[in-house]
């Protein structure tokens, strides 16, 4: 149970999509976007700061479209399927690229594995909203 | 001339798009974004805000949208040409669904006129990177 | 145990704030945008709306500082107290502003009792790290 | 003229400050906020970018408070006077402290002496609104 299971429970809303499902992906929204930010921190801080260029680029533009995503699916009020549509896409493709880039080097930075696992749960969240 | 302008000039990354039209972009995703916002506002601040659910709830999205793109095309060190479409098509969408919801009332608010003229702008300067 | 935890956890970097404060005020912070924000959206979709704008404007506001708030706790290396504890202090008033504004319709609004007590557990997460 | 500009002449509400001011402001802060976010990736991309890590984490801090206060300015329905105060004092204190990092090597780097100048217009402007 999060904030999001409640907040869901309680609007005057019709909601647009299975609500376990939806408050599902707007938690590991959130989650990703903090998951994102502090990996994006965490690398910058590492020695081998210049390997990590495309780590860190992917975590904050990861970072933003998850905390765009997870802001529009909290509207539900004057839904629309279309633009959510277009935001759960844009934001799987940013979770499965930041997935894959932390994923290379999980092994050395745990922070980075930490990260992989928030943005592959976000992404099978988006996944499962899209295919609802 | 914009910030974004000189800020592309002066970056040391191969710039994965035609300067201007990256520079056009990023300029009409802020603004769009602040005009979006300030809509939002004004029509919640109107006596008919019962009748302007869609119109802020619309707003609110691509705010959002709009502020996650300009900063995901402001990033051009590790560019990503998937995720920036996605991002690019998202962000249109938002925009083109404010503006046709804005141009329904632009007769009878203002703000709402020049608010769905900013968001005809960033759909029509996101199409021209899409097509890029 | 969140994801702010493990992160922090595992960066590199000194931490400025007792570990376990920080994670609980990040967690905080991203789940009070979250409630803010559907709270927002709840207000809107309601019969009396008109009545709501100050609720659904502190919720908004709120909801910004919180997710700025989140972020830049978020990076503890080039950790700044000065910048910090101006953004703590923000985050704190904000929340501080739509807690009492959803408190004096929590009885009547499940969503603004739910939100109201996000909103309390943020300002008193944010307290507690400028105290430390 | 920009677009804040012309959003405040016809927003119903009414204005917590010099109109002049407020839509020179949040101008300044959605500048600034581009501003900032090219200046951390093109601190980023550049070779000596383990030197550059207190510049990158500045712009980040500053682009989030940035975007934050542009927003909470835009919005002049049900105005907050101490809200809005807390928001102007932290996001001065962002940008002069990015400012004061990016002058350190705007000779080095153009992009740091472009985003110093951001930064600066931006805490001229907070202050401009802090003493009306």
């Amino acid at each position: 149970m999060t904030v999001a299971t409640d907040m869901l429970r309680t609007t005057p809303a019709e909601i647009g999509y299975d609500a376990d499902d939806l408050a599902a992906c707007i938690t590991a929204c959130f989650d990703c976007a903090q998951a994102c930010t502090a990996c994006a921190d965490a690398c910058l801080g590492e020695e081998m700061v210049a390997e990590l260029r495309r780590c860190i680029t992917g975590d904050l533009n990861c970072a933003d479209l998850c905390v765009a995503t997870g802001r529009i699916l909290s509207r539900q009020t004057a839904y629309d399927a279309t633009l959510s549509r277009a935001a759960l896409e844009a934001c799987r493709d940013a979770c499965r690229t930041c997935a894959e880039e932390c994923e290379q080097h999980a092994s050395m930075h745990e922070h980075c594995r930490i990260c992989a696992e928030a943005c592959r749960r976000c992404e099978r969240a988006c996944e499962a909203l899209l295919s609802d």
